[in-house]
């Protein structure tokens, strides 16, 4: 490859510039990452803008050597567990490219039902091959078609399907849109509905909250509602508009019981909690850095992770067994989360931060203030950032837990590196209004997230809606609230109660929208394959719920069921629900008899 | 450093991979970018999820390669131009130096003005030092605070502006917005208004139609905009809700005069044209990459492209000259773009695509049929992908030019690779609204686009009105189209009048917002560094005008002036403007004088 010469002359360049290198390639390559820009310089007078160039240069080149260092003992890693555990790994294997090719024979089965393909591929030349008849082609297509234009169905699906025009990262995003998301595009082409589509999905796996949406739209259709002026249609302040941002702090400092009031200044409103969070990783983490994260966890956070920001979440796993240490199941301790950075710190990451989420989501659970305060305090320690979310903090519906937002702390351990987040989605079970907070206190990270309105902003008629709402406190505390809760605790009893009948363990949690079940007992071997078996019969028998492996989970066997739905349908699903776990149990059984008649 | 062994360790499994490899490692690393995944192994047997590890490493390894000799190359390069134009270049070092110093200064101004301080550092333990009764600092502060809780200004200061705990990327952007965006920022807390703010900012700088915001909120304001439905409220299809991407579809083929009715499934619809432009550009584009892209051009492309998508825009410079091959100034030919991406080449970037704009942004030219076919055909020869932004198709106002979409051809050179951007954002004045289009009919770009409606999709409630707005044809083309054109033409007319009157050149174009205007004669000498000086005297006197650095302009001198408008603001604006150059010429004619009296 020509490029050889270049690559050495320009180390040489790097060389000289720096007193304290060898001549060895790769001693100037692997300096030291505490070495700080300008220190060490031999040519002082070399100019500015250059030395800033050939700094940056450096500091890639750096970067790039850690990054493929870390590679590299990832693979050494991946060899070692292999030897060991090569059997299962080879199962995983083999029941993942199956998985693939599941995928895209859906992927083709999707394209010759929905005869999308009707406005493509009109460039393509006559061809010879008779598929132009063939069922689910052009027969029924929506879109009017000369007959001349037909073209081949093969050829038509190869330019549908031509994905090597896609950069890398785009067939990677791709792929794993496709297998996070196959299930939601279904359900979003054919949802249940009582009169029209009894046959329909119904989605036990989005974390929605539907019990509240007369209240809701009988709210947003008042006449306060419908004001419009200039500012909301032209571009506005990329933090969000200063009317929206002070209503923010009011609100947060009344339901976060913050000991002072908090400031406009620090709030910045983009369009959902996980823009919020893939700016946030951006801002706070360079490609390939680290944040630590307890698993199980919310998989959308890893999906925002990885369509831009390129970071890397290092679990931390909790178990489910409750031990001398463990007093509830996937109990989070400092302990575990300081061998997590340990273990991250061996593999060479470059740990910035820690994510958490309380309430917990998937399993509902609450930190306690003390807890909270220590995990702070961990992160204090180490000089991590916190990224904690709160979007479920007014979705507490058992009145006997208490929720302690981070925001009411009368002092923080490290107050410029914690940031909040919290949206509307949830709490006032709007995820369609599209709208996430950040509360900051260090103003570098405002700044910073500032720029990402530019890509994440909400409309300013949306604004000045989600504005009235949050300032109508009298039927928030009054209205809304109360009647949230009574009809979220109406259907955790009811789906908690077919949980008991069934004997399926579950953590019985007073917050969030749904259900942290543990379904081992139905799975035989109980494997993540298993797992995403009788995922997929929950799915064939149109329910839909989240398998534990979307959310991390080390131990397989565990669903997360939503039951923030309106009566009618959570009875069907819950009918369906039980209906699959009765096959599977039947299908158990048969397996146990036919073993015992062969031994 | 430690790293050496697992690097070189890594090396030699990479090695043994491979059959067309040799012992050096420098030649794995070098291996040829053709190369397809999976071809040429040695080791059959490797178990497959392996296998493609190492294959992605390998991958990894080559781009981080490429990119550093890139880097390498350009250092060269800059080091010959330096060479060559040392003491331009040091001017420029000291420039932009200056101009740093200056937003330092301006954001500790900002700080201690704005009070915002007032909710920060609460944590910051009692300081020695004497500076809490610091004149703006404690006095006035809009949250509480208690008296023994002023922090020192300075450890305050320190406390706001750390950035160090931002990432590398983090800050970068952060010193880009801010240098993009202080007078956006400064004009949003600061605007004119004829009443209340006669001093205020006014804004010929945003590209922004307000001369019919009348008839628009008038629009808005009618029953049918006002629905809701459960499906608005909650999370929907990525790609945009159907109902929105069906109108989209019949929108575009009305207005763009498509041959066939166009596709709804090629449609995506995210909240804004740059959200569009910025995923677009990361599922095509991988990291280092590049667009070509004709200058001058709409910056905010530039800004998309830096904050998450990290490709390159690599310009090609038009002329202002008329010459031989230039009919017009600023004329883009293909022979320019074959000499651009000859240059690209030579400079080892790996062009992935060209972006055009038309009408085009800041010119205001309008591409030919035959010249559009030219540009789409030069993409198809060399498999560049042609990313179109038309997002002002409709504001067109000369009734003697005709606008030709892309979407209009009978056939596209390359219809898998041609991705047209639209939105309503200028033609119907709602910037606010966040709205973009992309339609392409990639199936494959389609799919990895949709995955970044998770992070940029638009509220439900503003999808409705969009659908609705852009299905009341008989409004758009009996009252908006001609109210709108018609008061373009005026704003247009009275503002060339003055430019006229000032013989200021300009391009007289009968599209968009804007007049592109040349200003080197108040310029002396004529540099970038006197036309953001110039630049800064119409902020001085509270005028807001674009400079031509912001759009790339080879040459300096030239400033983008938007006239769209109402027209009291317009006559205030353009007597500062008048203002502001009057001033300006009688320094120049000074300065003449002085020099003729030394000599």
């Amino acid at each position: 490859m020509d490029g050889e010469d270049e690559c050495d002359h320009g180390a040489s360049q790097l060389a000289e510039a720096y007193t304290n290198t060898q001549s060895c390639q790769t001693d100037i390559l692997l300096m030291p990452r505490g070495q700080k820009r300008g220190r060490g310089l031999r040519a002082q007078s070399i100019c500015p803008q250059l030395l800033e160039m050939v700094l940056h240069l450096q500091q890639t080149m750096e970067e790039c050597f850690l990054q493929l260092m870390t590679r590299y003992r990832q693979q050494d890693l991946m060899l070692e567990e292999q030897r060991l555990n090569l059997q299962q790994r080879h199962s995983q294997v083999i029941y993942e490219q199956e998985a693939l090719l599941i995928r895209l024979m859906s992927q083709l089965a999707d394209i010759l039902q929905s005869r999308s393909w009707s406005g493509l591929g009109l460039q393509l030349p006559p061809c010879s091959m008779d598929t132009g008849s063939n069922a689910g082609g052009g027969q029924g297509a929506h879109s009017p078609r000369h007959p001349d234009q037909i073209p081949p169905l093969l050829s038509e699906f190869k330019t549908a399907f031509v994905i090597h025009d896609l950069s890398s990262r785009g067939e990677d995003i791709s792929d794993f849109y496709h297998s996070e998301f196959q299930a939601y595009n279904a359900y979003h082409g054919d949802k249940y509905h009582e009169d029209n589509n009894t046959l329909g999905f119904i989605n036990l796996s989005t974390s929605e909250n539907k019990l509240c949406i007369d209240l809701m739209t009988k709210r947003l259709s008042r006449s306060d509602m419908n004001y419009i002026e200039d500012a909301l249609l032209q571009y506005c302040d990329w933090r969000g508009q200063p009317f929206l941002r002070e209503e923010v702090a009011r609100f947060l400092t009344y339901y976060c019981k913050a000991p002072v009031p908090l400031d406009p200044e620090n709030v910045v409103a983009l369009n959902g909690c996980c823009s919020v969070f893939s700016a946030l990783a951006t801002v706070l983490c360079d490609v390939g850095e680290v944040f630590l994260i307890p698993t199980p966890f919310y998989g959308g956070l890893a999906f925002s992770s990885r369509l831009y920001a390129n970071i890397e979440l290092f679990f931390v796993h909790l178990d489910s067994e409750i031990t001398g240490e463990n007093t509830r199941p996937f109990q989070l301790t400092v302990d575990k989360l300081e061998q997590g950075l340990h273990e991250a710190r061996l593999k060479r990451k470059k740990v910035r931060g820690l994510v958490l989420i309380n309430p917990q989501n998937p399993l509902g659970d609450i930190y306690s203030q003390d807890s909270l305060k220590e995990y702070l305090k961990f992160a204090e320690r180490h000089k991590l950032h916190v990224i904690i979310d709160e979007i479920y903090m007014l979705s507490v519906f058992d009145k006997s837990t208490t929720f302690h937002s981070v925001l009411s702390m009368e002092s923080l351990p490290d107050p410029n590196r914690t940031h909040v987040i919290w949206g509307t989605s949830k709490d006032f079970g709007i995820s369609g209004f599209r709208f996430g907070t950040l509360y900051t206190r260090s103003k570098a990270v405002v700044t910073a997230m500032s720029a990402f309105g530019y890509l994440h902003s909400i409309s300013g008629i949306t604004q000045h809606k989600l504005c009235r709402l949050l300032q109508d406190r009298d039927w928030i505390d009054k209205v809304y609230l109360p009647t949230n809760w009574s009809r979220l605790r109406e259907a955790h009893k009811y789906v908690t109660g077919k949980l008991k009948a069934l004997k399926i363990p579950f953590l019985n949690r007073g917050s969030g929208f749904y259900i942290w079940i543990n379904l081992k007992k139905y799975l035989d071997p109980c494997t993540f394959e298993t797992e995403l078996v009788l995922h997929h019969r929950f799915l064939d028998n149109k329910v839909m719920l989240s398998c534990g492996k979307s959310y991390m989970c080390k131990e397989p066997g565990w669903f997360r069921l939503v039951f923030a739905d309106k009566p009618h349908r959570l009875k069907v699903a819950m009918h369906r629900f039980c209906e699959v776990l009765q096959e599977q149990k039947e299908e158990l059984t048969v397996r146990l008899l036919e073993d015992a008649q062969k031994e």
